[in-house]
């Protein structure tokens, strides 16, 4: 199969490898029907998390079951599924509270990278989601993007205790930034303040649910959501960038007693505990428990009742993907889709 | 009046000084029936918080209400009252959430210092509770603990979400590490783990419902967590210390998904983000919201249902006061009553 590995800053190739084939009883073989690159992929690209050794990307993923393990109940050869890039047992104490992304047994989903032809899956009944049925072609993005990106956006919203009544502020205009608009949308949000001070992305937020925009950053960007907030700050907060002025950004954007769900990769921060003593708020953040929102989002994407498929602004065969990593890198695409 | 003045570290006073006076209508003066020396004072008695000018000092206080200002309504001269550290409206948003340490209009509530036998009080009507009648001499203790330590555990307690069927892990077995101990096992907690290596403190977590204790700290402390839940971690965590290592043990024994309530005041902790976001913890902590707590508390403890007076080992008059600071320090006393 062809399968894509990043040799260095910069240096994303598609190679030939060996087909991956089921290793435990647990497991299931898939092919992919689509993937794409992710904000976090950004960081290896750009040489700021350290390379040792080449190796398989991609952790999105949907796809057709092409083989399962003995074991294996809950997906059939043949469905098409979502799956989450942790694999989880979905049976554990920890995965019963809704933390499948920190499963006792948990271990990365895509060990082979999803970002190929053919990926193996861990644990199979416990991290694919079988959709109704085949799905409409057209709904393949949106199908895909609840495989991270708005699960990940989503868990931050409910991180950050998004719901009816409450002002939520968003930190962040990525993907998952975007998509946490959204999702603090359908949980029933009264105002969405979108931070962002790009045009098409602000244009995203507005139509996925933002009513308000703030473009200024840092302690100015805090100032405004004070500004808008009577004085108190937010209600709830979604950080989703991962860097040191994003995280004080959004600690400082919540009122006292208020939530602040965090999902951007931690990239370099580090929190003075006086600062986190002082601000008062509750923080909640790391890899997003997607499997705990899958059977959610699929009903509510099957049902075209959202369609977080437009983050994807770019589109290329696997061959191309290179491009798909630069256009990101360099904020011309917010992500991009790869057919294998 | 007699009131306790810090001059530097190790260094503490009681001098004549003036009578306060109501300085705005919402004021009211206060005879302090009984105060006490805070783990917090300890910090700048060690020099580790630097005193810049003689301060007065003391937060916690019972007394009588003896003046109050032309706009008080709910208390009356002659009420005993308990209150908080923080002076609050207990109308703003703020306060409604819960959050009354961080009301829009707060101050500290003791600026003239609580170690005296006269304090003038903000916000007297949002700030101070009225016990139901003039206590019985015994209950008084037990009401000055509410004004802080009580109210501080209780609030860590809450913040960590100890209820029934959790576990609940302690770190610190000062007052309000005791006093959490007691909060979780009112709160319903199943299982109560003190984290503690000095055996009386050991033997009041004990009587205050602790259901295990764990003498190991740090690493180690957290091993044993582990292995006391099924290599889960609690589901609940209170910190009552305030350093970096308390913190990272705290967040570190707590399982994925689980809570930390920290309540210890900070000092010199910085907390990485990869750490919080391989955690997947909620945090949440600062200066507790006493005010939220009191008329529960000062139910209870007028019902004789708890008695968290016993964190009290020591009792002096208000002159000699710096033999209290004097035996936190060197551990001999858990916590010194004053009476002025």
């Amino acid at each position: 199969m062809r399968g894509t590995i990043i040799h260095g800053p910069g240096d994303v190739r598609v190679e030939d490898r060996e087909d991956p084939t089921i290793q435990k009883p647990t497991d299931a073989i898939i092919r992919v029907t689509a993937a794409c690159v992710c904000g976090s992929d950004m960081w290896p690209w750009r040489g700021i998390d350290e390379i040792q050794d080449p190796r398989p990307m991609g952790h999105e993923y949907v796809g057709v079951v092409e083989q399962i393990g003995d074991d294996v109940r809950n997906v059939s050869v043949g469905d098409f599924v979502v799956g989450s890039f942790m694999a989880s047992d979905n049976t554990c104490e920890i995965c019963e509270s809704g933390f499948q992304s920190r499963c006792i047994q948990g271990e990365f989903a895509t060990p082979g990278g999803a970002q190929s032809e053919l990926l193996r899956v861990p644990l199979a009944d416990g991290t694919l989601v079988a959709t109704p049925g085949q799905p409409d072609p057209k709904l393949i993005p949106s199908l895909l993007a609840a495989s991270d990106v708005l699960g990940t956006g989503w868990f931050g919203a409910v991180a950050a205790q998004a719901g009816p009544g409450k002002t939520v502020a968003v930190v962040g205009d990525g993907a998952v930034g975007l998509l946490a608009v959204l999702a603090a949308k359908e949980l029933g949000a009264e105002r969405i303040i979108a931070m962002s001070r790009h045009e098409s992305r602000q244009k995203l937020a507005r139509e996925f649910g933002a009513t308000d925009i703030v473009e200024e950053r840092g302690e100015d960007g805090v100032a405004k959501i004070k500004e808008l907030t009577d004085g108190y700050g937010a209600h709830s907060v979604v950080e989703a960038v991962g860097t040191q002025e994003s995280m004080l950004q959004a600690i400082h954007s919540a009122r006292p007693g208020g939530h602040v769900g965090f999902v951007g990769v931690s990239h370099d921060v580090s929190l003075p505990g006086e600062t986190l003593f002082a601000a008062e708020v509750s923080l909640l953040g790391g890899p997003a428990p997607v499997r705990r929102f899958l059977p959610e989002l699929i009903q509510l994407i099957w049902d075209r009742k959202i369609d977080p498929g437009r983050v994807f602004d770019l589109e290329l065969p696997l061959g191309e993907i290179a491009e798909g990593y630069k256009a990101m890198d360099e904020r011309r695409a917010i992500k991009a889709l790869i057919r294998p």
